[in-house]
């Protein structure tokens, strides 16, 4: 498939130690493949400066896109703007626009503009700012790297803002069927299936319910009379299965 | 810190293409974490040969311990027993043992050990089995890589019984406070109480509730001393805050 192709970074130890279970993941992941953006690889790091800056550069050469997630607030572990703009080769300070954009929400709050907030407005040179509706504090894009922030709510936002600026792909099609029989017992016509329709993707999603096994079976591609064409096939293979 | 080190490497298109939500991530980061074992990165990868065996290697290579999930069952895209066999350049081949753990499960249900169950004994050469009590199908350890199911009271199963047989280290300790007030405002004190605690780690979370900003902090070390002389610090900068 040529459509475009994304990673993702999560930065945090709060990940990593199990404080935190992380849902930017997955809303991300739906979300690209609604745009028939796919999603090939995502980690997760700590807030440590050469775990940010060695899997930005990789996958930011791996990569058409890459959506970073996390370490962009006010404190002291929050070295992610550091890293980008490190791994890029650029300078970072304070930038009026953003500085502007934290002043209006603090005084709105009537809150101090301090030191802690103010890094908040530290961009690397050549970015564009990610409009925060929420908090103010700006994510940033840099060549092909989309910083935003780790708060659910925010990156969520973020990316709303994010993804209709970028070029999409031919959206992936799925449909899918569920049969009431263990994956053991389906595997091998469905290798049949997946060889002679090589150009879609035959997911197999096993699951227990009452019980009793089953498999749900996951047909994606990006034609829709080739995804009908394969449906029709695993029909036919499993009359008693269930759309 | 010197305790061990772990990387995890999720293997699934169902994962990156958002149809399923991982929960294997935050179930070993904790159960690791309790251990006293660092997990340390975290890659998710598709269902794609080359995509896994560079992971495998890249992770064995940096960390102590790598946990694997998912890509072990019966279907054509459960490619994982191959590729750690190739990454660790050794054959594979249905194995005696494993051949009858499946036979006894399928003969218990009566279910016919076909040729795609059948897939589910290929282990590399060299490795010891991981127990499944759930399903029977095994996971396997080949050398410091540990292969497990990605449904996930199998994989949670597995984790239970590889666990005991590694040495952990000294376990980490945290302990938290909650601040009701914005991230931005207590960053600078925190910024201090870390440079004075450079042995621990003093992580940062803000939250909204009830439409008021707040911040937890949560202070991890080994040393339950040093992390309690942190707590003490930390509560007499923030008299207000509760535990």
């Amino acid at each position: 498939m040529s459509n475009p192709t994304a990673a993702m970074l999560v930065i945090g130890d709060e990940i990593l130690s199990g404080r935190t279970r992380d849902s930017n993941m997955h809303h991300l992941a739906g979300e690209l493949t609604k745009r028939g953006i796919r999603l090939t690889e995502v980690r997760v790091v700590p807030d440590d400066r050469k775990a940010i800056i060695d899997a930005v550069r990789a996958l930011s050469e791996a990569c058409d896109w890459v959506f970073t997630s996390g370490g962009i607030g006010p404190t002291h572990d929050d070295i992610t703007a550091d890293c980008i703009a490190e791994a890029f080769g650029v300078p970072l300070d304070v930038r009026e626009d953003a500085r502007a954009l934290l002043a209006a929400h603090a005084s709105a709050r009537g809150n101090e503009l301090n030191e802690a907030r103010l890094r908040m407005a530290r961009i690397p040179e050549g970015a564009t700012l990610i409009d925060n509706p929420i908090s103010a504090a700006p994510g940033f894009t840099l060549n092909n790297v989309h910083v935003m922030a780790g708060v659910p709510t925010i990156f969520e936002a973020m990316v709303a803002g994010v993804l209709p600026t970028l070029a999409g792909g031919t959206p992936l099609l799925s449909q899918s069927l569920t049969i009431r029989r263990p994956e053991g017992e389906v595997a091998a016509p469905l290798r049949t299936l997946a060889e002679e329709f090589a150009d879609l993707s035959v997911g197999s999603y096993p699951f227990v319910r009452d019980g009793a096994y089953g498999t749900n079976i996951v047909i994606r591609g990006t034609d829709a009379s080739r995804v009908d064409a394969a449906m029709t096939r695993l029909a036919a293979m499993f009359p008693e299965a269930t759309a």
